[in-house]
């Protein structure tokens, strides 16, 4: 399997014909490193080397990881590092790294493992909706799997230790990614982010990095790791993100009551502009979309669900776009190569009149 | 007849179903001022009523003008004041003023006398396409007629005297309405505005009060008044105006043959944005209608003429909505009303895929 089948499904975290609603995925993520092994950025390039070849063939052989799919960092093309980065199974920090790291991904794309990023494993569980107790749970197994077969660095106080303090303890960050498009629409969502902030959450955009928030997409996660046991966490994080929709709803109901001529308008807007523009960046794709899967939701547009937005999100990313075309494309070219698959993807789309 | 009246029909400087291409239309204007009268801003009231009085006496008589519409400006309600505005027969000066200062327009809009606006008489000739000749022709026999029975301030050296010196001489200003958009969309509009100012001619918006030009309309007018006759003076108009309308041309080559992708994307958004807001300032629809006005004029948009568009421009302008209407609107319900009214309008309207 090679990066090339990935792009012909969803990603794993895309919510796969589930109307999710205001939850779009959740995610879990465990860090661990070996005992009285460097961590990766004090090692030498030869214990890398021997780590990434000890580890795949630890992971390779876990339950539910035989037929995954193996990328060496050190031979990874440019386009396909995009194309992990767009899918969320690899962070920019991984896909910068050479030989001596790598990625261990499930067929189903639900669990990945990061090897040698900042710290020896980082292993990644996600799916679409408020699935996070689950995605925990099943992060948990493999953790206890890989525990018959790999030393962890744990401190008897602190807990696992990890390459940088932030993470030390449960080495566990749990996220559920929201779309707040009402609360946006309403101005609202600075005031929430600031409440969970004060909360001990962290919230960020879309891709996890940065705090920019493509298309409305927000992920609410953990920022304690430590003195907090690992399921008290992930309940924690779920009742803030369930919190949020509350809040989120609430915006809606007051769009709709209050500004609803605003709200078709919105949602008239971009879907004029997306089945008729030529040219389409990146950004602006994402922002119509998110614009259209609240009329979605709102059941002002016929013939398409928010697992289809989710898709067309995915597949026009610049990396997608390039993998699929199959050639090195300007970003011109992928501008209109973008408004060109999104014009084709809203064919036999409705909007209410 | 009544200003209800006019706002049934398109204004006489729409093209009626003529598709003038970059030229929109042309207007002839000539300042007169009546001898040993003082001028309007310094006259008494009870002078203003008497020249009033007896000014809308003489044009009823005049030849076209018999079934003419008169107007008193101490009369008029504030929307039919807006009405007149955006047909381009009154002045943002005359609507206002009060009793004393009235309009005289004939049945077709082609002819348009405003008395006791800054000068005595403004004598207006308009209509659709470059004809900037035959409207001071015509002007110039109603001029004539009027000689005979007024007599007009004029001094054998300086010419025709006006209450701004900028209009004393031959008191004609002559101006031509162009469609810019090429122009507009390569950026280029400000350097042939400046070459324009060089060779001494005026360069204004649509509305012909202030330099903004909404639409990518831009009215060509002469700046001097003395020293030229009048025939000269039109025909050195006429030149420019053409041109500017081979520049635009030009433009247009340039992006269809460089840019095409650009265009199309251009037309499409206007088109998708016009056919799908449910909310739209006047300021807006202008810009998207002159976006799909250069679509028509590019052959990429089918069962639409420009002068349905320049309807469009018309009739969804402030005045005109609350005329149709027949109530007072707050902007945010006009916008509402254009924005249907627009998508009424578009309704059949196909765009090249």
């Amino acid at each position: 399997m090679l990066v090339d089948d990935l792009v012909r499904n969803p990603g794993s975290w895309l919510s796969h014909g589930r109307d999710t609603g205001v939850v779009v995925s959740s995610r879990a993520r465990l860090a661990r490193n070996i005992r009285d092994v460097a961590f990766p950025d004090w090692a030498g390039e030869e214990e890398r080397l021997r780590v990434w070849s000890e580890m795949r063939g630890v992971l390779a052989g876990m339950p539910g990881l035989a037929d995954a799919l193996i990328l060496d960092m050190g031979e990874l093309a440019p386009v396909d590092r995009a194309v992990l980065r767009e899918r969320h199974l690899a962070s920019l920090d991984l896909t910068e790294k050479g030989a001596g790291s790598g990625l261990v991904v499930s067929q189903s794309e639900r669990i990945a493992v990061m090897v040698n990023e900042e710290d020896h494993l980082r292993l990644q569980a996600i799916t679409p909706g408020m699935e996070l107790l689950e995605m925990w749970r099943e992060l948990d197994a493999l953790d206890t799997a890989l525990e018959e077969r790999v030393e962890y660095a744990y401190h008897p106080e602190l807990g696992y230790l990890t390459a940088c303090p932030t993470n030390v303890g449960t080495g566990l960050r749990g996220s559920v990614m929201l779309h707040l498009a009402g609360l946006a629409l309403m101005n609202e969502v600075e005031a929430v982010i600031k409440g969970l902030n004060r909360m001990g959450y962290e919230v960020r955009g879309l891709l996890g990095e940065g705090s920019e928030a493509s298309g409305n997409m927000y992920q609410i996660s953990n920022r304690v790791t430590l003195g907090q046991n690992e399921e008290d966490t992930v309940r924690g994080i779920i009742a803030m993100a369930e919190e949020v929709v509350r809040h989120e709803t609430n915006a809606r109901l007051r769009l709709m009551e209050g500004r609803r001529v605003n709200v078709l308008d919105h949602v008239g807007r971009a879907y004029g502009i997306l089945s008729h523009a030529r040219v389409l960046s990146s950004g602006e794709a994402v922002h119509l979309l998110s614009a259209l899967r609240l009329g979605v939701d709102f059941g002002l547009v016929e013939n398409l669900t928010p697992a289809s937005i989710n898709d067309a999100m995915l597949l026009t990313q610049p990396g997608h776009l390039q993998k699929t075309s199959k050639r090195n494309l300007s970003p011109g070219e992928r501008d209109e190569l973008r408004a060109g698959m999104i014009k084709k993807h809203l064919k036999g789309v409705c909007i209410a009149r």
